[in-house]
């Protein structure tokens, strides 16, 4: 069964001050705002031909939401309500209207308990792509894909390469050639979503492109000078998986962003996933440097579909927490 | 019916002098040779996981051979086989192994003329994306698309569209509103193959994409180096229409490249064509500058997938040869 | 005997509408705008720590003031008034306060009748160097170079090297071996003043470095996207001769600017001047690109130190106004 | 007393094996080799017109025999060698010849016992700024500077600046307002020779500067795919102090190499050292990174101008060996 999803769409998720996350998005980081009000900002990249592609919601603490898939036609998203159901998930559903800019939206729990959301509709806004005038900071073009820790890796990429369609591009074994992470994708790029093993479910960052690798030097520099200097967690880099030339970010509450540029087409159906040996230190950074504990420890909770409240988190199944080289 | 149609995959065409090519190809733009004979030469892209996306046939004179597509899989051969014969196109089939690195293949005539290959196998080859030590010149990637001048650009639009299951990102039009150019695609960028009203069907350039803008400039400089200033056409520059950084060289039997970067992302079937005024000066050139004759007057002869006779041209359906503006 | 001149410092020309020079350079160009009346506008690049690089002042018609070289000391102004005087050219004080943010000058005419200016003190102002979230368009970092059209280059290159104290870098000579353009500097660059044969004296253009390539390409995007295509004259490209990364823009009024970037250090009293044949296309262009007609027969008038009427112009002593490959 | 030294030209220093030094400096880096025999390897940058730069001594350990300052002429050496020796400096000479490519050269100590050396002829050699085909990895393309740990960094400054000629830049402050680090030049740059508080003398690192920032990137990713990648000891990062992209970089033998763009023009006198405080992180490093303990740590011996053997080290005046938030 083919569910015709197309890509990972939109992510929704708190920030607890909106003029704070203003200034580090737009200002710094070049997003374009959409709209605006006092209970939410949305966000979309200079080339994004839609509303938004990263809600953002005032709220107490930080919390996600769910992240937002676009399907080809409504029709997919009855197909996808079924599939659900079938395997005893919950679902919810918000009509048009419910989410600003968002068409008829349907949200369920993967298999680690991840709010996930389909669609097939959303407001259109204008491409800014050729407004260089307007380029700021990273000059963020669109979002890429969505990272999450979860407990069972292995579990996570069967459900979304057998159930959903998902295809793996490279992944992450330990010695005992257990998968500790992966790259899936459907829109025939590295990735649209990435399952690294951890304590779970939890989002570890999102994924925006840059259309050039200057874009990403800059926005350090503009970073720096705006006083976010410390926000800059990890990078720039090279991750040795994915080819990406990288920078992660937090923002104001702690959120994790990663600025993204490099990657390669994977549209072949005989493109042989890539193997990664967890500890060969060129996968994580290809130039060797070493990742900061936080960016293996820290990552956002997930809020329930129905309650809001916080989704319960599992231990990881594989032991090793993160690299052996990271001491 | 879908085909199942990934991409544009390969090309296929003359040059005369094997050596001369190499220098060019390889040397100059950084292409990989896979593999080289006295009667071919085989490259392919740094990221390219598979034995060619050009393959250079030695010849008395220039010519296209055939453009070729990637399908998903064997059957869906039979199934283009079929439909071309229903639509009364000649077809003729090269088993595997009588291209070098191809498997089975489907060759047919599209509506205008022009050879068109299907396949869905081609052996593998190193991935050199991370062999940074080997980056040569523009260091060039992987194929992106072709571009053809063919009489009819509508109805050419109408087939692809209709018949093949390909979608128009972005099109030119005349001041009555016909079509003048088009972008089509399959893969979610701006195209696989394009379509402008010209003397046809002739190979207009094949585009090949390039990881960061400052590879193209660095490629002007190692072409002037090596005594190839000349073969520079047109570029370096933005195009208006799909956003491309470019720059147009040709090799040293006139065969037009383009070298690309730039693009986005076109996977969504919300997304609404592009449409562009021909004598919008920002359409062909964002930065204002005229295209040389050169690059609207010549371009390559098609040969026939039986005899190897060059395709017979007709002259366009639509008067205008060029914009108002260059004059 | 050596009048200890530093480098070229500042230029004072005529804008006919502060407005719209104020969102060319400012917007477009991005440089810093240190102060405005009604009647100029002080303009400095990121890094520059005194008040201006470019004084524009408001006037019914373009006109070039001075071209002004700062000195080391206040008493190598006398000396320098003692050497004009002594060579019968004309020569004014201009005293603190005269020019905005300029202490004590000297103004005087060049072998050439350019007038020219001498300086030891500016006020100073905040250097934006690392303000980057102010960075815009081309980044302009600071002044470089100013280039003049005069009829006898050979004069002027004498005038400027055995009595000023210039170095020559690079020139350009004819078949005969007269020198047609030469490039000189006192500051290690490649130049702070160039000449070439044409109808003079002329300013041609005044040069600003910018930090790297591709604030260069970015500003392309930024003008066309602001609707300043038809300003982009010339570039991008790559000079021969300097190996200057170039762009040649005009303003509103049509002074001519080049964004720069590429140069190399010229300290050593060994380093051989760099002899270009006039006809060599890689010496103009190393890409191989034409300039266009109006880069050869446009540029502005200087104006009288003491009159403020236009400086009467000659006939070019050699009879080739432009190269060969020039059609 | 000014003793016309241009700028510093090169240094002498030892490797453990030639051909190892041959793939990171030519292959890796992308230096140019001038010359080599069984002893020595002399290295150029893309755009130096004389022999070498970097000159490579085969030997047990590694060493620095000398920092290398062209001067204006002959006569300066004398003038030096006067003033060295009324300081009570020890002295000698290498005649023509004693060193690959070298006029003859004058030996001294400077005030914290550091080797220098004076010449004012070096053999020309080929400028292959336009040879681009010959780039490679970090397109080194000249010598920019050299930064040494010593004792006494105020003595330093006070030797330089009051004795040589040079001027500061900027400089780095304790608490109690004390010279912890300085940067000094004569060409109008931010340096060509560094002090900073620790013990020594000590050479700590050779800057070499490249011509754009993506070289530097490119070179990390030649680096890593060539087996370098733990070659790389800090960066890239935005240096606060200089404004400059940096990467720092060890040789097979440890010997640390700075591949440096950024920078800006120093060629007036009346501007005003740039002060820092040693504890603002951005200082450092613009963007926040904390450097690497061996960064802080770990230096090259100088040797001694008659023996040859290591000149000995003292420990720091001042206590503070570095910034409080490198922990």
């Amino acid at each position: 069964m083919d569910y015709n999803i197309i890509r990972v769409a939109r992510v929704t998720m708190n920030v607890t001050d909106l003029n704070a996350a203003k200034d580090f998005y737009v200002n710094a980081l070049g997003f374009i705002e959409t709209e605006s009000t006092n209970e939410y900002m949305a966000l979309r990249g200079l080339e994004e031909h839609v509303h938004h592609s990263l809600l953002l919601r005032k709220a107490d603490k930080p919390g996600v939401h769910a992240l937002g898939y676009k399907v080809w036609e409504e029709s997919d998203l009855e197909k996808l309500e079924q599939f659900f159901q079938t395997r005893g998930s919950r679902t919810a559903w918000l009509e048009k209207g419910a989410q600003p800019g968002v068409g008829r939206a349907l949200r369920a729990e993967d298999v680690s308990g991840i709010p996930v959301e389909f669609f097939a509709e959303m407001d259109g806004a204008e491409r800014c792509l050729q407004k260089y005038d307007l380029y700021r900071g990273a000059r963020v073009q669109r979002i890429d894909h969505v990272n999450c820790m979860v407990p069972d890796v292995e579990g996570a990429v069967k459900f979304y390469t057998e159930e959903l369609g998902f295809r793996v591009s490279e992944y992450t074994a330990t010695e005992e050639d257990r998968t500790w992470a992966a790259w899936l994708h459907r829109k025939p790029t590295v990735h649209d979503v990435a399952f690294m093993n951890g304590e779970g479910p939890r989002l570890h960052h999102v994924g925006f492109w840059l259309s050039d690798p200057m874009s990403l030097i800059h926005c350090c520099d503009v970073m720096a000078s705006m006083g976010y200097a410390d926000n800059i967690e990890r990078g720039p880099g090279r991750h040795g998986l994915s080819n990406a030339f990288f920078l992660y970010v937090r923002d104001p509450d702690g959120n994790r962003i990663e600025l993204y540029n490099g990657d390669y087409l994977t549209s072949d159906p005989d493109f042989k996933p890539v193997k990664w040996d967890i500890n060969d230190p060129r996968r994580q950074t290809f130039w060797g440097h070493k990742a900061p504990d936080s960016w293996f420890n820290e990552a956002v909770s997930f809020l329930d579909i129905e309650t809001g409240a916080e989704v319960a988190k599992k231990q990881p199944l594989l032991a090793q927490r993160k690299p052996d080289f990271v001491t």
